[in-house]
C-alpha cells in the first residue's frame, strides 16, 4: 500500500483549534495520515502518491460513535419514555422480547453507522450478542463486554462475564479492541466491579453514571425509585457509600463517562483528580428517558472534554448519528455557532480520545479514517453549519486508508 | 356526497382534554364532521354511511402549519445562520437569487406538506409568487399578502399591496382565504399599516414580533444593529413609539404574533387585551436565527395560547413539518410527557384556530380534514409519543372529506 493522497473542496481538520481548510488534503499511507495542508502542495511534493480530489465535497476525519447498544437495535415502542423509572421497569418486563433477532437488527444498525460516516464506534455489549457481526464489520470497534450483577454472591457473575470477555480478547485485531463497561452504580456490585478491574485490564472503561436524579437519590441516601426496585425484581441493591466510592473503581483509568447529567460539580471533579475521564452525552436518548440534557458548561468548568454518541434504540427513536448532532445543534442551549466546532469536535476527536483511539482528526501521526460528504458551500464555519444542516449520508467513507466497500 | 365514517385503531381527538380513543371512530357529511365516537357504534348508528377502517394506524385531525414562506422554498445555504442580524445582512443580499425558480421550488414543498400530513397552511405571500401554485393545490390555505415598506411615502406600497391583494381576493374560494401580514415592526411604517388595515379587511392578520434581540433594542430605544441598518440599505426607518404601540394597530383583530421570543409579559398582556391573539412558534428557525427557542411558560403564564410552524426554508434547513414537531420535543426544556399534547395541539387545533378556520380537532362541527398514519403501538400517550417518534409520511389524507388525490 503506497502513499495515497486525498482532498476536496472543504476540509474539516477536527484539530482542538478547528481549523477548515479550503482545497485541503491529506497524505496517508498504511492507515496513518502522514501529513495535511493543501491538496495542489501535498500533490507536488510527493507526485508518486495516488491522489484524488472531491471537488463538491468536505473531506473530514470519518465520525466517532462512542456510545451504542447494537443488541437493542430492534427496539421501537416496547420501552417507555419519559421518565427513567418507566423506562427501566419497561426494560426489565420487556427486554428478553427486544433482543429477539438482536443480530438481524443489529447488522442494519451497523451498516447505518457506515452510511452516516461513522468508522468507529464503542460498543455496550450487554450479552455478547453483537460481537460477530462487529467483528465481521468494516467499523473500527471498541468493544465494552458489560459487567452487571449486584449479587454479594459475586463468584458466578464473574465467572460469566469473564468467559464472555475471553470470546472478545480472542478476537483481537487492530480494528476490534476488547474493553470493559461497567453498567451502572445501581446494578454492579463493588466486590464484583473491582475483581472484573483487577483481573482483565482494560485500555478504557465505559460506565453509565448518573443518568437520573433517581440514581442520585440512591447513591446519596438509598432512598427514592430504587429504594423498592430490588425488592420487586428478586435482586440485591448493590451499595455505594456515595458517587465518590463508586468512581474510586476507577483510579488510574481511561474512563467514559456516559450521561452524568445529574453529577454535581463534586463528582466531575473528583473523576478528573482520580482518573482520564470524558463525558460522553446521548442527548435525545437523555431527553427521553430523564428529561434532561447534559449542561455542556459543566463538563468544562472542572476541565472535561464532552463527546456525543447515540445511545441505542433502546432509548433513542433512531441510532442516525448526524441526526443526533442536528438535535444536539438545536436543542443544547448554548450559541449556534459556539457549540458547532463543540458537537463536531465531540463527534470525532474527542470521541475517539475517549476509546482510546488516535483518530478523528485530520494530523500527522492520525488514523486515516476519513468520511467525504457532498458539499456545495463556502469552506467557512457557516458553509459547515449548512452542511451538518443537510447532511443525511456519507459519499465514500475510508477506514484504515481504504475506501470502505459497504456498498454506499 | 352521503354520510362517511373513518375509523382507526387509535382516534387522536386533539381537543383541549387531549382524548385518545382506542378503534375511535369520526362521522362526516359534506366536509364536516358530524359525531366522534366509538368506531363500531358509528357504524351501528349509521349503517348506511360508506365506513372504512384503518387497522394498523393512528387518525386524527389533519396537521396545521400556521406560518411558512413558500416563495422562500429554493434556500438552502445562501442566508447566513447563527445570530438574527447576520441572516437579515444575508437576506438583504441573497434574496433575489433565493427567489429564483420560486415556483418549482413551492410545488416540492407544497407537496412535502401534503406527504407530512398538513392538510391547512399559513402561507406568508412577499411577493405573491406562490399564489397560483397554492391557489391550485390541494392544501387548504389562509393566503397571508405580505405588507413591508417603511418609507414614510406609503402611497406606492399601498398600491402595490392592494393590486396584490385584490389578485389574491379574486381567487378567494372555501379553501383559500385571503388575509394580511404586517411584516414586522422594524419594516413597515405605522402609516402604510393602518391604510391597509384599514381598508381591506382581513380575518386574520399575521406579524413577525420580537423575534430578535435587535428588534427589541430598535423599538425601546432605536438603538443597537437597526441603528445603521436602514442608511446602510438606502432605506427609511420605521418608528413605534414601543412594541405596544405596534401592537395597537391590531385592536380587535384574530392575530398571529409569531415568534415573540423577546417579548415580555407586559408585552403579551397588552396583545391580549386589544386583540385575539395566538403565538406561534418556530423552534428551528428561533434556533438558527436568533438562536433562542419561545419558553412556552410565557404566552401559557398570561393565557396565551401556542401553535407551531415550520417557517420557511429561509430560515429552516427544510419544511418538513413532523421534523419540526420532533425537533421541538427534544428541544423546549419541559417535561417530555407534558409538552407532547402541547406540541400537538399546536399543530392542530391551535394552529387552526390561530388561523380562523373550524379546524384542527375531530369534534362534531368541525371540518372534516384527517390524516392517516401507521400506527403500531397501544392507543395510548406513550404510543403517540412513539408515533411522533417514528412518523415520517402520511398514509392517507382527507381534506374537505375527500381522499387528497396528491399521489402519496
Amino acid at each position: 500500500m503506497g502513499l495515497k493522497i486525498l482532498g476536496a473542496k472543504c476540509a474539516l481538520v477536527c484539530n482542538p483549534n478547528f481549523d477548515i481548510l479550503s482545497n485541503g488534503g491529506v497524505l496517508f499511507k498504511e492507515g496513518e495520515i502522514l501529513e495535511v495542508g493543501d491538496y495542489a502542495k501535498l500533490c507536488d511534493k510527493h507526485p508518486k502518491a495516488k491522489a484524488r480530489f472531491y471537488k463538491n465535497a468536505l473531506l473530514m476525519p470519518a465520525l466517532v460513535n462512542p456510545h451504542i447498544h447494537f443488541e437493542f437495535a430492534g427496539q421501537k415502542q416496547s420501552f417507555a419514555y419519559g421518565s427513567f423509572e418507566s423506562w427501566l421497569d419497561s426494560v426489565m418486563s420487556e427486554r428478553s422480547q427486544v433482543l429477539k433477532r438482536a443480530q438481524a437488527h443489529g447488522q442494519r444498525a451497523i451498516q447505518e453507522q457506515l452510511l452516516q460516516g461513522v468508522a468507529s464506534v464503542g460498543a455496550i455489549s450487554s450479552y455478547g450478542l453483537d460481537r460477530n457481526i462487529l467483528q465481521e464489520s468494516p467499523l473500527r470497534v471498541v468493544f465494552f463486554d458489560e459487567l452487571i450483577g449486584a449479587s454479594a454472591d459475586i463468584a458466578p457473575a464473574f465467572e460469566a462475564f469473564s468467559a464472555r470477555h475471553a470470546l472478545s480478547q480472542a478476537g483481537k485485531s487492530p480494528k476490534f479492541t476488547p474493553a470493559i463497561a461497567i453498567h451502572a452504580p445501581y446494578s454492579v456490585h463493588k466486590d464484583l466491579a473491582k475483581k472484573v478491574l483487577d483481573t482483565h485490564k482494560s485500555p478504557v472503561v465505559s460506565v453509565h453514571f448518573l443518568e437520573s436524579q433517581a440514581e442520585l437519590d440512591f447513591l446519596k441516601g438509598r432512598g427514592g425509585y430504587f429504594a423498592n426496585f430490588y425488592a420487586k425484581h428478586g435482586l440485591t441493591a448493590p451499595h455505594y457509600a456515595s458517587p465518590l466510592e463508586f468512581l474510586d473503581l476507577f483510579k488510574g483509568q481511561n474512563l467514559l463517562l456516559v450521561h452524568a447529567m445529574f453529577a454535581t460539580k463534586a463528582h466531575l471533579e473528583h473523576a478528573k483528580n482520580i482518573a482520564n475521564p470524558t463525558i460522553i452525552t446521548c442527548p435525545r436518548s437523555n431527553r427521553l428517558l430523564s428529561g434532561a440534557l447534559l449542561n455542556l458548561k459543566h463538563p468544562s468548568a472542572v476541565g472535561l472534554k464532552t463527546a456525543l454518541a447515540t445511545d441505542g434504540k433502546s432509548s433513542n427513536n433512531n441510532t442516525l448519528f448526524l441526526e443526533e448532532l442536528r438535535t444536539a445543534l438545536f436543542a443544547f442551549n448554548t450559541p449556534l455557532l459556539e457549540v458547532l466546532p463543540k458537537i463536531l469536535l465531540g463527534a470525532t476527536l474527542h470521541a475517539s480520545q475517549a476509546l482510546g483511539l488516535k483518530g478523528g482528526s485530520l494530523q500527522a501521526g492520525f488514523l486515516a479514517d476519513f468520511a467525504v460528504f457532498n458539499f456545495n458551500a463556502k469552506a467557512d464555519l457557516q458553509g459547515v453549519l449548512h452542511w451538518l444542516l443537510h447532511a443525511h449520508r456519507v459519499l465514500d467513507l475510508y477506514i484504515q486508508g481504504e475506501l470502505s466497500g459497504f456498498g454506499v
